[in-house]
């Protein structure tokens, strides 16, 4: 089986399977505890959080560990929101449900939500940001890549808008984080969501960034756990797994560069030449390198899925992180596209596990199956297939 | 090591470990995923899914999947109490910080609270929670059993109430569960919060059981999974490993109540022997058959846990559910207790792996420690230690 879908989960690391290992049978004690069981415990987190903290450039105190990317863009968002009088916050039109279903429950109570348009690669503009900041401005939550498209956004530019202005600056890196260096410190960045599961960690852990002089309220209240902002016995052995995923991804970080921009270039080079009425999506440059995603017109995109796996390559739409409801994908919606790109799309994300090998099969499938979809799509006349 | 501390957390089971690691390496998909790594996770959390229900005899669409016990807390509290025009909560004074700290927030934003007291074993009246509910109570939430002296509540008498009454009926079951036969059905339970690191599953898991009719309101937004009322990806192995300990408690379930009460019956009875001005804290019938919470008078309870952790022993002074503050219990102060008995305070909590060796190494070391704090004790005089 050919596993091209890293950006929806990924298998997880030898190497952080090893290190979780001790804390699932050996040392499980509530790091809450005083006596040795808890204390080891405790110190497998800070040593865990320190890694997290390096792989962004944040200091081990600026780590809120959460159970994973959505929890941190609801704590991000309520957790800023709820504490403060302006009751304005700025964001994208192409957010992940995890950051636009928590903006519709706060226009509910009263917010108000600017939603800002990207252009035809998926882009904000950040001159959009300035512009829409106003005294009633608490917040900006911007992503920093797409998780479908790949685009990655001007966050650099928005930081210094939000830092002249005083605004508190989010960020959901849980597509960037591990595959793009990223600096909080320099990009101007008050809040960044992670989320293990995307960078060969384990699933149910992620963490929220947030700079030491930023004030946020907790969501899940009781023992008080992380400073208080985020109760509940702590995940020992994810946590651990999660730092030692961190620390992989940074050591390999230019060399899995290297190779997901190889893979993929050659994937696009090739599907572009032997399939024809296809493009590929999002920014030409100003992307993830994992990120593949096209548009094979005439041909449904759920359609491609059911043939992929039929052939053993698993692969998306778009979005995986959200149940199986077939709907147009928001992102594609708000960059442009009609109703025949959207329906054509499919996005195909490497990891660290895929070969050159798995790409030459994926583009003699696709080549082999988009022509026998083609054979039968109402678009048929329309292209001369 | 001795490990006496299962109420703060267990090991994972060897056969838990062994049904998880697929999850990790091999099934690693996203379960929106469409393709077959989607599917085969997705199907693997229904399995899981269904083993936790059978635990208290529950259907499986009622389960809902958290990150544990406080995430469920959360849920039950907030997700019932923001969709209701009634603002009234019952609960009493020994509650988890998971209840209490949500409780406190409620109350700042207008709820009323009633915390019913304890008598001196920590049993609520069912009289008093008749007795408090009024035309504004939307919920009623009383612990199953005691995280620190182990007493179980007449959750029976209460559920018939709340029954009668027609009020939602919430119970914190994180120490009963696996512990005790749990149906909630006969129990007129219509929310009950579970965790599977107390059930010698993994951290970062637990499960709230809605009942059908029950509507609650979601905590985390997004991508929609667990049928909109807990966003993010699932945690896949963890929860697969929370439905192997699920299993592992219900099959095991006499067998170990026999085993932890033989334990805990030689360890109470050779305690009380050997080490004069002691006492059996709790209920000495109704208490979850894994827990001993004793007083020793004249000693401070966390010197003991201190000497014992040098002696090779883990235990606790009481809760482990909490950061490290020293506090004193707010349960046995609920319950009663002087400052010199809550002081004095230790609890040992069985496992399944704790032996009758342990218990007598336990004992002897007791005997010696014990004796070495009385003799610097400030109560000596008052003893005649």
């Amino acid at each position: 089986m050919i596993y091209f879908d890293n950006a929806a989960s990924t298998p997880v690391h030898e190497k952080v399977i090893e290190e979780m290992n001790p804390y699932f049978k050996e040392q499980y004690g509530n790091p809450s505890s005083i006596h040795k069981y808890g204390r080891l415990a405790s110190s497998a987190i800070q040593n865990a959080r320190k890694r997290i903290a390096s792989l962004i450039n944040a200091e081990i105190n600026e780590i809120l560990i959460t159970s994973g990317g959505t929890e941190s863009n609801n704590t991000a968002l309520y957790g800023i929101g709820h504490r403060n009088k302006d009751k304005h916050i700025i964001t994208s039109s192409i957010e992940h449900d995890a950051i636009l279903e928590p903006c519709k429950r706060l226009e509910k109570e009263g917010f108000q939500i600017t939603y800002l348009p990207v252009d035809k690669y998926g882009l904000v503009n950040p001159e959009d940001v300035e512009r829409e900041i106003s005294s009633d401005t608490c917040l900006v939550s911007i992503m920093f890549a797409n998780n479908e498209v790949g685009t990655i956004q001007p966050i650099r530019e928005i930081g210094k808008i939000t830092q002249e202005k005083k605004i508190v600056f989010h960020t959901d890196a849980v597509q960037a984080i591990g595959k793009i260096p990223i600096d909080v410190k320099e990009l101007g960045i008050d809040l960044l969501s992670v989320s293990s599961h995307k960078i060969n960690g384990p699933k149910g852990v992620g963490a929220l960034y947030i700079r030491k002089d930023v004030k946020i309220d907790p969501l899940i209240l009781g023992g008080g756990q992380e400073n208080g902002l985020r109760s509940g016995t702590e995940n020992v052995a994810s946590i651990v797994g999660f730092g030692t995923a961190c620390q992989l991804a940074k050591d390999s970080m230019m060399e899995n560069q290297e190779y997901f921009r190889k893979l993929s270039m050659k994937l696009v080079t090739e599907v572009l030449k032997e399939v024809p009425y296809t493009k590929l999506n999002g920014h030409p440059e100003k992307r993830i390198p994992n990120n593949i995603h096209f548009t094979f017109f005439g041909v449904n995109g759920e359609d491609l899925i059911i043939k992929l796996d039929e052939n053993n390559i698993a692969a998306s739409t778009g979005s995986a992180c959200s149940v199986k409801v077939q709907k147009a994908s928001h992102v594609l919606r708000a960059m442009g596209f009609s109703h025949e790109q959207i329906t054509g799309s499919l996005r195909l994300t490497m990891g660290i596990t895929n070969t050159e090998e798995e790409v030459n099969e994926t583009v003699q499938v696709l080549k082999k199956i988009v022509k026998e979809l083609r054979a039968i799509s109402p678009y048929k006349e329309k292209y001369n297939f």
